[in-house]
């Protein structure tokens, strides 16, 4: 297996202190949409694809999920996932998620939180999970938006004309892109919606939802620092049915 | 009805310039992945929503289609769309798509180039597609891509790094933009990507592909004058299929 950032211990330190890691899913501000298309989970067997430390995979357990299978390419992820676990609960997995092997037709719902990203072949992915999800099963997933991911600077600027301004570059232009997120050097896959929706529809699922998530005007009236999350979302959430 | 831009003389003779006007569906950069959207149309009923001077509507009518109504909202483009058109070849009708009818189950195919961004109530309008669209039946359309018709200003700009950049900025604030496009005052609804497949999903179609258009690498290397396309879409198209 490649080296994994997460398992980069200046990298895990920095992204141990996010909101999102100290809080769990309520720390998450996307995490109410993101509920919203998981729905029910009860008695569902469930995949949770980067579960990192395995909050929405005890989450589903909390809300009787019927199994729950964690899987992370991070073994300094799981070692966290599986102390904050009761024993049982959860079944971690250290795989790659660019070499994972699921069962045919085994799952109810798979899940997965800004992990896509990272995915170097997401047809091969794709296919994976719509063969191991049973008619009807649904994937709900995340990721960084691609008009965030798409530029080399993601910092605002200000325009000619005075405005604060994304400076979008090279959206069509997909694949690697390097950034520095705690530490120099993370490598993230960039690709446009149209890829991540055409590609789920080419495996055989149905497209129900996206959200192009980014805060309500009444969330940034609560919370002005999040005004420009208005300007350009910040993540792409899609949830998908299988359909045989 | 109110003031269709289209039928203003300094705006309509700047837009007879332009090479889609000019050439027809040769002149527009993204009809070969619209056609291929389009597919095979013969024997189908086929509605085009804003046809203007009827370009698509006479396409159909050679590829077979069984029947053909263009319907815009401008008297100015439909009169040069019936000079244009063979006497019986299409039925043109002039109305404004914000109040649409259309009967029941009557259309296999509706079509609309780069008109739906005027259309106020999209959710109204892709009710009344779904209900004329047969099972099977399908919507092909283009519109101004999201990443093009948020900010206030549609020029490329210099980034503080020097790059050349797309300076967006209220991507999510949906609502009315007015731009300068020949003659001042030109009127169109921003909506994201989102809003646009939700609601057909929720009118009960589904999404077959989108396209999220721009050049080619290969356009681009022939073309070097479209390069900044490659940095933000040009125009999202969409292809979806009524279920019943």
């Amino acid at each position: 297996m490649e080296h994994n950032i997460y398992d980069d211990p200046e990298f895990l330190a920095g992204y141990t202190t996010l909101s999102r890691q100290v809080d769990g899913l309520a720390g998450a501000a996307e995490w109410p949409a993101m509920r919203a298309m998981v729905s029910d989970v009860a008695s569902q067997r469930v995949a949770d694809l980067g579960c990192g430390f395995g909050w929405f995979s005890r989450w589903a357990v909390e809300q009787g999920a019927g199994a729950v299978v964690g899987i992370d390419g991070s073994i300094s992820m799981l070692n966290r996932a599986r102390a904050q676990t009761k024993a049982g609960d959860v079944e971690y997995r250290c795989v790659d998620l660019n070499f994972l092997d699921l069962g045919p037709q085994t799952l109810d719902l798979v899940f997965s939180s800004l992990t896509l990203h990272y995915v170097l072949d997401l047809s091969a992915l794709f296919l994976t999970i719509a063969n191991a999800l049973v008619d009807g099963g649904r994937i709900v997933f995340s990721v960084e938006h691609p008009i965030y991911s798409a530029p080399s600077s993601q910092n605002f600027e200000t325009s000619v004309s005075g405005k604060r301004i994304w400076p979008l570059e090279n959206y069509l232009e997909e694949g690697e892109r390097v950034t520095t997120w705690f530490v120099d050097g993370v490598v993230k896959q960039h690709r446009t919606i149209a890829t991540y929706v055409n590609a789920l529809i080419r495996s055989g699922l149905v497209i129900d939802q996206i959200d192009e998530w980014g805060p309500t005007a009444d969330e940034v009236a609560a919370r002005p620092e999040l005004v420009d999350d208005r300007h350009r979302p910040w993540f792409l959430l899609v949830a998908a049915t299988r359909m045989r």
